[in-house]
């Protein structure tokens, strides 16, 4: 019998993707819970057989026997709705940015907003399964990581722990995100018009997702320069980081650190010195695919990192993270 | 009575914006130079006044009374053809990158092939207006600037001569350029299906364009970390430009270096702190706009420079130099 | 001394491609007229130097000598303003649909509104200027074009007034817009995400642009197939329309009737049998590009006709109207 | 055992999706044969297990007992491999449209060359499943359907059959495709610069999958007017048709001819009566999708199909063949 999990926010993208994903998924059924700002389906072939459908409520949760809740939701649906989710036995992997960080006033600055569950946020655990796999296992809220600071930190973080940055000079990382990044709410900045044929720059070294890179990697705040840009795609990020490498002498021994530390590793790909990858070769899949480029004379260095923002970087990681929570092979419907 | 003005490569995408541009301007007539390899004509509406077209020769060039040639040609090309126009008593100003190097060493190692027209370097003056005006109004050989350093060195030289960037910490460019920089002929690399929905980086730390940078803005290649991107769009380039400042306590104060420096520029254009300039905002005209961002405290810097590579970065940029050589208004047919 | 012209709705598509034209129109000036709704601006250079800019009331509009008022707004706001507009002596050429039907009756059927000035119907002209040249020039209100039919009548009249077409067969017109036609207001069917990489049908046999098309081509709805589709293009119209010729024995006679029906029209281009236009040939233009293709054995006929929405489909053909109005030459600031 | 699968051309886009498809499918094991044109690979992870590669020779074939070999080539080389192919005792199924019809006159006529291997015309099986479902299982030779009368036939045989359309009238299919249905060889036209922005008719009535339409369909050259368009999208055909019905008089009498039609077909999906597939609702399925609109009082009829041209235009409905041609279940690897 299929494990019954729980979806609100299905509308949105990362929604539909999660969708997409357990249908593929031998082990689960998607229950679609309805949530109060939700509207009108788009048109269907008359052979879809729907998904079926439940209020978000603690009640329905548990008289549905739903063992874990996704939410695809703002950080402060998330806020709303976690507790009582808990509370009816599901689990919950939330795909706001709610309970990633772990003090309320570090979420205060950079979210600009009071946050209205802190006794949640020391039991969340932060869903990044090459880093905090066995927390993931045994929780109950799981805190799915933000699109840019997954690319950034299995990028980044090998490398700092192994001391070959030199952290004195800073670590620039440039991030360009397709714009399902922005979720599907209509606004100005995402209309086909103002973003077709355009690229632009929308947070320059304040962006929220900054204090998760600082956590996860382990550098400070003063030594990361990270800005955030618009790409005229769909879905995709690719960041470019560059460093001042110390105690390096070539691209293979950058690449040594990584293929150490992601050897086991399903999701993590790596791409041969002279080669780097692009976004289109993770387009729909869960990998994170990274390259690396040296000037051994200069230290000058040069790590390419890039994912789906819609699979690594929200439901593929969500379900990674969930094949974790339910005791499932890891890969499953993932690969 | 027009002055009559060359165009060798006219059926590349340079060549195009450079008659788009001559059309709107009211002292010069322009001429088609026919060279080798050009192949036939796009479909025209039946009341389309063709253009002249004569031979890519210095015989039909003296003959036709053209005063001066636009090279809109590969390198090889364009030190082919440059002496016999010289010699036929034109002026030329040349887009490839042929003419931009002073020493035909630096042209090997970037450019992986030998000079053929090396006694032609001394001579040819780098056509960047806002440096080198003078040199340009007098000059026979023009060489115009790269497409990525133009939107570089506007950034940074003022900053690398009024010494508020931290050089030992290093410079990072990230360039993201439209698919129109690499020309016009057919390739994998700028097929539809290849460049849609998709982002990479194709040159990381070797770019040809890097010795024009050095050469303009001061900075030494070990301080220079610059990156070539390929943008899903047909146009713009845009560069985020991170530095360490150091002696600076405000974005106004950056910003008050670049207002000094480019007061009387006619197409640079300045962005007030908290505001930056995208792609679109410089699509079609000859503008290069720049807006900064700083975090004082850490002294992290970015600036954000933006230019149309077809204009600014090319065409553009060659019929502002035309004008000075010329002796026409610098703006003329440009705003 | 500059003659001043109003623009209301200047933040959307066709208001800031009215102001781009009028900036190159060496005959007027451009001042912008505040309606209520209006939001805020987006970033610009330190210095652009803004236009004018008083509220789009009768008072303000006679007091600042505006001799012509654009509307660019939707239906409903150009029925409410054009009243005052004229009584303040103001010529106005409204963008919408609001007068572009000579019947109450007719408009609420397509619009699904009740029309609110019906007395002001009978008095607007209709602004095709191919077709009532004369009546522009006299008129007080002139109604521009819907951006189909637009495209739609200047390929079919001619045929239709020469009686080639078989109608009992039924004509095709089957249309294609990019995305600036539907306005910038935000939605859900104009997002980036939900447009690229995607092609729908979103108005079939039921367009609110079909009266329009049928007043002036002179055929009836029930022989025209009218489907109206959503390009991932910024701008750009492209119809394609099928018939059955009737009497017609080559291409060559179909383009013939054009030929001699638009020999003195400065924006009808006109392809050579064989040839085809595209939307690029017309982005950013007047023109209007029509090409033909026969069979002749069959008498099976398609005519393409390519617009620019913006221009000739709304913000261009609006100052043809406008110099038509106040008797500047008709191509001023459009070539 | 899995049974082994070759492909020729592995490197076009219909090559690399029928490998994509294969690897979600249980049954079967890739083999990719070289032939002579072909040229480097790209970039790829380091852990990327490549498939097994052999001469695409017979002996190769014979020798590693390849059971059935896709042809995603050019017409030409697939009329001089099949023979080969056939005789080392392996079923093909060839993508072009080598032998797609019956007579070598018809080929040379729309195919504008001689037919090299007519001797196996009559022996190849139309591999439309929807049509010839029976042939196909006990088929040596299978002619996988062009992608534009795929989309055509699905929609149309059953209104013909039926005899609801007026054919007298003449029926219009207008039909728009992705880029990619133009192959991966690099080419101006399919240039991103070409094509980005734009949109054109590229084949106007002289398309040569005309004759496939004709042959499935059953209605004649002089009653089907045919245009081919290119879309600025990597995938997805969309057609939107036009006829006279009679004997109609609603838009659900026709959905009902479809649905008693295909009510057994797992991948023909129907939409209800006021609502329209699009291309994105198709996009990496093997879905043909079909939506209808009619004018019951005029007669005048829509019907739009739409499929991934690369999937059901191409690799998915090669599979679907190949699933039917080795007694797999038709749907394997396809849903």
């Amino acid at each position: 019998m299929k494990t019954r999990i729980g979806i609100v926010g299905f509308r949105g993208y990362s929604g539909a993707e999660l969708i997409r994903l357990l249908e593929r998924h031998p082990g689960v059924e998607s229950v679609l819970l309805e949530h109060r700002q939700d509207s009108g389906d788009p048109p269907q072939p008359l052979s879809a057989k729907p998904h079926a459908r439940i209020p978000s409520t603690p009640q329905a949760v548990k008289a549905e026997g739903i063992a874990l809740v996704f939410l695809a939701t703002p950080a402060d649906v998330s806020m709303e709705l976690t507790p009582g989710m808990l509370n009816a036995g599901a689990k919950v992997i939330d795909l706001s940015g709610a309970f990633r960080l772990r003090e309320p006033e570090v979420y205060s600055r950079w979210y600009r907003e009071t946050h209205t569950a802190p006794e949640l946020l020391s039991e969340a655990v932060y869903g990044l399964p090459e880093f905090c796999r066995d927390g993931i296992a045994g929780a109950r809220l799981i805190s799915n990581p933000g699109c840019y600071p997954t690319a950034a930190n299995l990028a980044l973080q090998p490398l700092v722990a192994a001391g070959v940055i030199d952290r004195a000079c800073g670590i620039v990382c440039d991030a360009k995100s397709g714009v399902s990044g922005a979720g599907r709410k209509p606004s100005l900045k995402t209309s086909f018009c103002e973003v077709t044929e355009n690229f632009s720059a929308y947070s320059v070294l304040d962006h929220r997702h900054v204090p998760e890179i600082l956590m996860v990697s382990g550098i400070e705040e003063a030594e990361l320069s990270f800005t955030a840009q618009l790409l005229p795609i769909h879905r995709g990020i690719l960041e470019t980081i560059y460093f001042r490498a110390r105690g390096i002498t070539s691209a293979q021994e950058l690449l040594n650190i990584y293929t150490r530390r992601y050897a086991k590793e399903p999701f993590v790909r790596l791409y041969q010195p002279g080669t780097l990858p692009d976004i289109s070769g993770v387009e729909r899949t869960n990998f994170c695919d990274i390259g690396v480029r040296l000037d051994a004379a200069s230290g000058r260095a040069v790590v390419v990192s890039v994912i789906d923002n819609l699979v690594k970087g929200a439901a593929g990681q969500a379900v990674q993270n969930m094949n974790l929570a339910l005791g499932f092979e890891e890969t499953e419907g993932l690969l």
